[in-house]
């Protein structure tokens, strides 16, 4: 069937068969997708989060992660930051005629190892072919299913003054890991992206404290764009002291060659928790033991003042708005 | 906010905000999703469905729908397949900067009227937009969950030899008006696409008949690609009569002048049934009274003789095999 993608593989016909049957099923099998059926079918009962996400980042591959990574890893955290436990994923690729099959099968791989490592299975999936020049590689959307446990009620909306805000690590890593491969900057060896399934670190932290009052992923507009939407749903203040907020030399260096502010930048394996100040202590304990929340800090506290705005404490002392993204930072970043 | 999609509108900071709580939420809104969580959380039991599929039609808007009634219906009737009753969608997009934000509307608008007459509500959703000339206008995911009835056990492998073979309606509407649409072609002003929700016909027939076999829509690959399918899926073989395939006039023609074969072209809104022969005459009845089964037929049975192959007894008399789709017919049809 040739080493590229032909606008037949797009058919619904015989070669759109041949690519689902050998290149793409072998790595993701399971009973329910090998059916191959409209939808598959799973049993469940009580509450349930549903998620969808598309995803476009430029270039495919980056240092630390490739689309495939970063497709199952998004969904399965915004499932967790509904403190769900992910179960099912399904996954559509819009592919543009010309993509190297060898290319496909590597994106299929990192599916696959992600997937495994989440815990989930992908058990409904769809594959569209355009032409040449109609889209830019290759392009994912994942959609995810998980269980909510009784007890956990987590959401933007439940914020309250008094809490502790915790961040799991450093912040920027993906949005510049992403860059510097894009415009072949080679700023460091060791600059990677973040992209990581954090529903293991929410598992551990909802053990702690089932009451965590919120959880988000940092993405695209980074860390302040998501103290922003806090404050903004949950109607209070946050106060956040940038001493805290920890930045890997590497990305605050390309941050300052590039004018970016690392507070802007994507993540993709970091999570902002928004705790009883009661709790604070022993979560941010758990998330240090984690393997993604080694660098897990407390930055900051909601308060009643301010409402719908964040404030950070900077290094040199006064404080100032710490505002919203605005415009377009990088685009294509995840 | 102008009158187009600008990179910052994927940011997902200021202008991405804007865009979703001023162009796309109106059109959607709904308790679950005006919480911009990361997820939303819904209460079920039993067995769900679950089914993703991306719409990258080419042109947006063809006569009889466009892409956001096509991905609604699609994703809707892929659940329907299955026996599931839709209970809600997630939604996600991929803009192309500069795309009209009057078009978007029109798209969203289309979206909230085919959900609404599909009785689902989309409780998720995301946006992202790529540069001029990395995508084509707009392509749209979309994933739905579904609750699927006690008894019911529908699948592309459950076709028995004896079973009779049920076609909703007529064959190669959507193909041909998608296609004449990009080609300038007016072959009449009455070819639509028969783009539309089917899960209230299929909830009819599992009334009658809950053990219904097989359910699938002949969509890329049309009516030919979906019987061999079923065949190779059950093992068995499948028989037709030509005669008994309902094609439009209008369709035929457009066929005839493009070379094309009708049972080989996209529909969107038809479903090919395999049923228990002891049940076909009543499920063909109830098909009959729904608005999308009016033109309903039994067009053919399941055989134990050449199994996994599809013949057709056509309207001279001799038989001859019907294959799948080979090659690519209409790219970017669905």
């Amino acid at each position: 069937m040739g080493d590229s993608i032909l606008l037949a593989h797009g058919s619904g016909g015989r070669l759109s068969h041949e690519l689902v049957e050998k290149t793409l099923l072998p790595f993701v099998a399971n009973q329910e997708l090998n059916k191959l059926d409209d939808s598959a079918v799973f049993e469940a009962s009580g509450r349930l989060a549903f998620t969808i996400d598309s995803y476009v980042v430029n270039p495919i591959f980056f240092p630390g992660g490739d689309i495939g990574r970063l497709a199952v890893c998004g969904t399965v955290n915004d499932l967790a930051m509904s403190g769900a436990g992910p179960l099912y994923l399904s996954l559509a690729a819009i592919i543009e005629e010309g993509f190297l099959l060898s290319e496909l099968e590597q994106v299929m791989r990192s599916i696959k190892e992600a997937a495994q490592e989440a815990g989930v299975s992908i058990i409904a999936g769809d594959t569209k072919v355009v032409n040449r020049g109609q889209a830019d590689k290759l392009f994912i959307t994942t959609s995810g299913v998980g269980t909510v446990s009784p007890g956990v009620d987590i959401a933007g909306a439940n914020a309250r003054a008094g809490d502790k805000v915790l961040l799991s690590g450093t912040v920027g890593d993906h949005g510049i890991a992403v860059m510097s491969q894009r415009e072949g900057l080679e700023f460091s060896m060791s600059l990677e992206s973040d992209c990581a399934p954090l529903n293991g670190l929410v598992a551990g932290m909802l053990e702690i404290s089932p009451r965590i009052h919120c959880l988000r992923d940092p993405t695209r507009g980074g860390l302040a764009t998501t103290l922003n939407e806090l404050a903004r749903q949950s109607e209070v203040g946050i106060i956040v002291e940038e001493v805290t907020i920890p930045v890997r030399g590497e990305v605050r260096a390309a941050c300052d060659l590039l004018g970016l502010d690392p507070l802007y930048v994507a993540n993709e394996g970091k999570l902002v928790a928004v705790v009883d100040p009661g709790d604070a202590d022993s979560v941010l304990a758990e998330m240090k033991r984690s393997n993604y929340g080694r660098d897990a800090a407390i930055i900051g506290e909601v308060t009643s003042e301010h409402p719908g705005k964040v404030m950070i404490r900077t290094r040199l002392g006064p404080s100032r708005i710490l505002d919203m993204l605005s415009g377009e930072l990088l685009p294509r970043i995840c």
